[in-house]
């Protein structure tokens, strides 16, 4: 028997960190709840950085996921909004792995192709995908819409070696 | 009168982690102790965070700190490797912001300015002078050493506006 798995998704940064609950069953999924949990630019760094993990131990808590899915995003602006990107994607992966979830990651190429079914593509294709694949999906950000593509993309690949390929194409 | 403050001084990494704890009341300096947290380089990323996440936490546990500085370092080689040493300074930064200690960073050239007095020079002198400066340090590996240069260099700013201006020079 089948029985339904609820995912996180995760698409780090330091500003918003888009976040998204899905439960899969099979092939079927369905819409828990996606939001974004924003930090304050006027704190500092050590503080800031405790804004994403509280927001997101929250969403952990209360939804309970049993797996979590983090995108591998690269920035290529320069080496401080790498770092940045670095230390809000470092609390992204803590969060579920201190609460016991395997945490799955995924290069953008992957979960471009698992929404829209190519590895390229623009913001707004990924969300026109998402409101067809998940008609009831509300987001209130663009990284929360992202996050709902990344744990569709987990949905798609966890019980396939493929997530793993997919990670292999980052190295 | 001049009480004692204990401060942390942190040198994040992925695969090592320096930490240092010292006392400092006026401009006397005590050593209390040193070492290293390391994660297992065969473990998955999320795994590898939490075990510098568990490690650092039991230092702050267990010595108490009042404050905490962390090295600001940029590495230059390569986005993949500005992204790891991200996500291990995010875990450095949240560890002592979440016990409720005030996180100050500090630039490498601050760090080398408090310690060898010019803002240049290698390891070797760093060592060199941590031993001059703190005859009693005990060190097991590099990071450590530089955790305590660290802890020192924000000894002397903390009551001061050059901590301030010492990052001012990072952006």
């Amino acid at each position: 028997m089948n029985t339904a798995i609820r995912i996180i998704g995760i698409d780090p940064g330091l500003r918003r960190t888009g976040w998204a609950i899905i439960d899969a069953q099979g092939n079927s999924l369905r819409f828990v709840n996606a939001g974004t949990v924003r930090s304050d630019d006027k704190a500092d760094l050590a503080s800031r950085l405790c804004q994403l993990h509280d927001g997101l131990a929250d969403i952990v808590h209360g939804h309970k996921p049993e797996e979590a899915a983090v995108e591998a995003t690269f920035v290529n602006k320069d080496a401080t909004a790498t770092l940045k990107l670095g230390q809000a994607r470092g609390i992204a992966m803590l969060v579920p792995a201190r609460a016991g979830l395997r945490v799955a990651e995924y290069a953008p190429n992957a979960v471009k192709k698992a929404v829209i079914g190519v590895g390229h593509g623009d913001k707004k294709q990924i969300h026109m995908m998402v409101k067809v694949l998940m008609p009831k999906a509300k987001f209130d950000t663009d990284d929360a819409a992202d996050a709902i593509a990344i744990a569709i993309c987990h949905a798609h690949h966890r019980q396939s070696a493929v997530g793993r390929l997919a990670l292999e194409s980052l190295k």
